[in-house]
């Protein structure tokens, strides 16, 4: 069954290609040592703390490579699991489980330790109303599963790509003249499907885009003090986004100043893997 | 021009498909805010010391949007750089450059990571013969860069994929009974052109392998006392590759017993992006 | 050079496509009887009145084919076509341009026709302020194109695709229970850079969706008398788009309601392809 | 189970790349909104008379979202069908028929359009032997759909592309010299499998077609008198097929004059959609 | 310049997937030995007689790895060539030659030998009519080359696919009754622009074909003693194809019976590679 | 289930590419002749002595074509196989296997024409310890398959492709200077985990190929007495590979020399096909 945002066919697709890309012309170890008809049971289980990401992409490993093998899941995206916790038991041909290992591991220890890494700074926001975000600074061709494994971890996404949010930055404004102008000259194109987000550095440029009824206003790289002063500018007259200097020490500081959404390309770029191990 | 081992007409295929992903039906900012005319020149700078990885994959990213951006580079893949190190200089249509910014950073940020995190695992090595080298823990559709650079930090390569080395594990020893009937049977199918390595945890599987005649003896997760004896034991009747625990504090140590290589999946998985920005 | 929101190395894999389906095995009649070296001029003229729109995709068709052709455009996408215009001269290998004289057309005749049915229901609406835009009813494998055909007839563009705008209908509304739980719902998840659009049928539920906040309210098969109605209610506290029965005819009516946009799939379901032809 | 022509395994291909088009990164309302074990029953109703195709198009589309959708079909592709029919029952997970839905429509709405109009093309033929025919005028990258439409609306199809008919023109009537030197060249190369169909203006050209011993004979932009005078000329020495100003109206007439296919691009460039509807 | 039948466009993408079956993950012999600006001049010469095929793809091979590779060409494909004869000279970066050498000589080794092949069965038919054709057995995934390359050699082509010419065969038969009745059905859904082919192995069946009105009536394992009777029975009313038990040291007779072509898939099958080799 | 080296999902996609190769827009005959609902049993005999391989693949044909074929198999891959024996019963809709008779039986034919030709060498060699072995001379876009076919004939395998074995050849040798610096220069970049193999064409190669400590010696060329030499020469210092002039004939003697591998194209360039057919 697919997953919020990720459907079964997509991901069946990136899975193969992840299997070409491990199998090459064959695992010459197992396929040469294990007998075809032999089974195996392997337990899925956890060695760290965090947030589980991924379990029914490691499915989709092993049922590509052989549709006799058989999972039972104990937890689901989203899930804390604790160091020790079994996530789930694999059953089916010993061919299949061993060649799938690696590149089901790949997946899971990745996104798992990406939804962790996500989940620690929305905690550290504690009960401010901010939201944590992520950023385009992805790993080229995996964008769709990072996305997915910070949404897992609690974040409020940010524009998937360049085409479903406007993002007003420096080299525009300089194009247009002014954070008015650009706004004026977006207007007369963009769907009213679309909002416009403009980046902020003094709060001239934030009244300005206020003025010019942006819908979100990018407070970065302010310090609190400033993004403080901003939030109250703008009230509730656009969303606020505070970026910048975002670490796990100064995030629950940011969200004090009463933004909106704090962004951080740390959650993704940063994440360790979540050891995650299977146990045969 | 190719680079060793990453051909041009590949990482065009991958940089499209990376494109696709970023730009989605268009940068509804940058089309609708920048004059098709416009042109640009912009500085690829970096923030950060480090061992550069990806230039040409850069030029790439841009010459896709627009056959017209000419790049200039100052460094190649390989280079240290120093943070203020303007790496190269790109001059072409002003939309080409801000479409294709993120994914061509995205590119050259976390390579450029691994084979500086790479680096620092060599440099600790100091002058033992060890080398690092990498595991197949790499992010799904993205080994074959990640791969490179490893390669490009200074590491001597692991296997690439499943197809290229025999490695036998616990899980395979059970299938054939012991180490000697497994390396007896690969033996019957295997390619002259092949290695075999096997994993082994303990003094007593070491000695069979050494029997056994196998090319590699990995040993895994064994302290370094224990590892002196069994490098002493061996020789130079197989290459020797140490695993588990390393780390830039633990790798000096374990060089000194003698191993050949030192893997580790630390210098992909826990690497940091490179902070290398374009000001324009 | 790329088109605004249309790519060149996205249109290039579009295009080989359209051609392998075009050429099969060859076009047995053009290789078999014209030489090799045999040249062709070819004027590339229109025989109605219309909006241009395809002119690069053409160049592309040609060049994919041969990249000794030349093409001489005197027009570009968006402008106004008169019967009778040359919009371009060809001139390259007799067999490029017999071989890609079909597939050009197919793209530049009904993105052309297009362009110019959107002209035709944006004029209707004269000096009022709404702009057509289209639909999610295009051709599957072609949106993209049929998008920016409609964009360059002058529409505003609706969303994409259903990843990046919220667009709340009665079944939505079902599984929530009410308008304002769907956008609380929603609004948990939502990405901060998101908009939502709530489908109404009646003024009750308009009042529920302006409490609820909604960015953007689609009056849905209302009379006009009840659009209008509508628009007072709403204001500037929400964008508002109409919906249903629109056609030539009714266009300008619905326009003086007062509304933002009016949504129409008949700009491409019901566009005709524009006579566009190659003359040798 | 495959239609005629159209295979599974081949609609499933193009299935998944227009379902990646319309859902993008995910459906943000139905996966925010709609719980994942919410089950929904949807009937496939038609609001108009026509020929139905695409009724296991519309199966497909459902099935790769969900493998557990139900679907009961009550007509099959070619089935007339009336104002109010339910074409189809479908059940299954709620979200896998809302995100489908629009994928669905647009092929079922334009394959069930163009069937309907190629099938009024025929009717209004009556009982002279004549079969309606189409071109190589195609949406890019849809032809084979478009195609199996025009299959089932009754029609005759003409060839499926460059490769498996030869079509001289005058374009390679001018590099041969003549039309029998083009016949001739061709007959040098040509398979004998595939049939040679020449283009004639005039009754010269008809008089050196039959000469050389054509397949078919394409009778161009002929009035209907000139037209019945080359079908006696020609007898039963070549297929003789009409070409250029069939319309609706024209098509009784044209087919009075005794040939044997009638060709026309409207049947697919001007067919309208069927309006058919899912109601949940 | 493309070939007759056969695209730049597409071959460039067969070449660019034989080069990644070839390359994996880099020539980690050339990449590590040969310096990045090391030139290289290569003869491409033939070490056997034979019918040349394939040149054309041979500088696509290379300038797929690198577009600073030269190729003067001194054959083109069709021509006869004697061993010693210098084909090509190559120049270029030493890396992109050497990496590309065993997949150009793939191919072009593999297409001339199928090419000489089938010349040699052209010429034993003498002055004789007939002309040798081929068959459907081909490698999968590469028949668009091997049909090429029987065309280069002097065949006349039999239908590519499925698609493009009916072949009613002993199961077709036995579904339709008979053969009257088998062409009876094909005529009322036939394109009028595919041709008809009957397999009989009687003269009886021959009879039936005949009042069929087939286009192509094939004698299948037919003696020559009785295919000389279906011959003159036959006349000018239908094609003749002669099947079955062709050799080269058959074929001659078979000629002389008057059919007009003759079958063989040994033209593909049985083709020996012809040494062409590239010396440095 | 899978084979040994080929996976299903890997061979699916294989096959789907060489089933539109030969479908195009779909089987005309069969379509048009063959009720949907008929069914078939066929069998799957072999008109010739040999060893199977492909049965799987035929499976994975038929079923891409129709989920309801079911095929009951009597061998396996390996298995001899003589003259009439029946190698499994097909049975399923009469189209589904009428469409895919032709796409199954040339992989079937082919690869089992090349296991058995392999395997003729590999009995030619009697009780040497040698083994035959394949090159890289393969079909474009098939090798994974001619490899998998060399591999059930009894060969060991040669390398795959350019990145899992290092081969020195002359041209290398030149740009390094000698063997001795080319070993050196390799062993710097290369992975532990991949051989040397070196062509030598003298003893005094050879003794050079000796003292770098080369994985492997290729003996190009030599004659038998030169070989025995060489092969007492290296002893168990290296593995030892024969080149050259490899036919059914010499095989014998090159292996009494004491070589471990004997490596030749022919095997895979020069098989027949073998004669399996299908039987309704």
């Amino acid at each position: 069954m697919s997953s919020v945002l990720l459907h079964d066919f997509i991901v069946e697709e990136h899975v193969k290609n992840a299997l070409k890309e491990d199998i090459g012309f064959g695992d010459i170890t197992t396929d040469y040592l294990v007998p075809k008809n032999e089974r195996i049971i392997a337990k899925l289980n956890t060695r760290e703390d965090g947030i589980l990401c991924g379990i029914d992409i490691v499915e989709t490993v092993f049922k590509t490579l052989s549709n006799e093998v058989k999972i039972q899941k104990f937890f689901k995206d989203g899930d804390k699991i604790k160091k020790g916790d079994t996530l789930a038991v694999i059953e089916g041909p010993a061919r299949a489980v061993l060649i799938g290992e690696r590149t089901a591991l790949n997946y899971i220890q990745r996104l798992s330790g990406i939804a962790t890494e996500t989940n620690k700074y929305q905690v550290a926001i504690g009960d401010n109303k901010a939201r944590i975000t992520d950023t385009r600074k992805t790993t080229p061709g995996f964008r769709m599963f990072e996305k997915y494994a910070v949404y897992t971890g609690g974040a409020r996404l940010h524009r998937f790509n360049l085409s479903d949010c406007v993002m007003i930055k420096d080299n525009h404004i300089q194009y247009a003249g002014s954070i008015t102008n650009a706004v004026n000259k977006i207007r007369e194109h963009l769907s009213h499907t679309h909002k416009i987000e403009i980046e902020c550095d003094t709060i001239e440029q934030v009244k300005e885009a206020i003025n010019a009824k942006a819908d979100i206003i990018m407070l970065d790289n302010m310090n609190c003090d400033l993004m403080k002063q901003c939030v109250e500018l703008i009230g509730d007259k656009a969303l606020i986004e505070a970026s910048g200097n975002v670490t796990i020490d100064t995030i629950g500081d940011i969200a004090k100043t009463g933004v909106d959404v704090i962004s951080s390309s740390a959650i993704v770029a940063k994440a360790k893997t979540l050891d995650i191990a299977l146990d045969m």
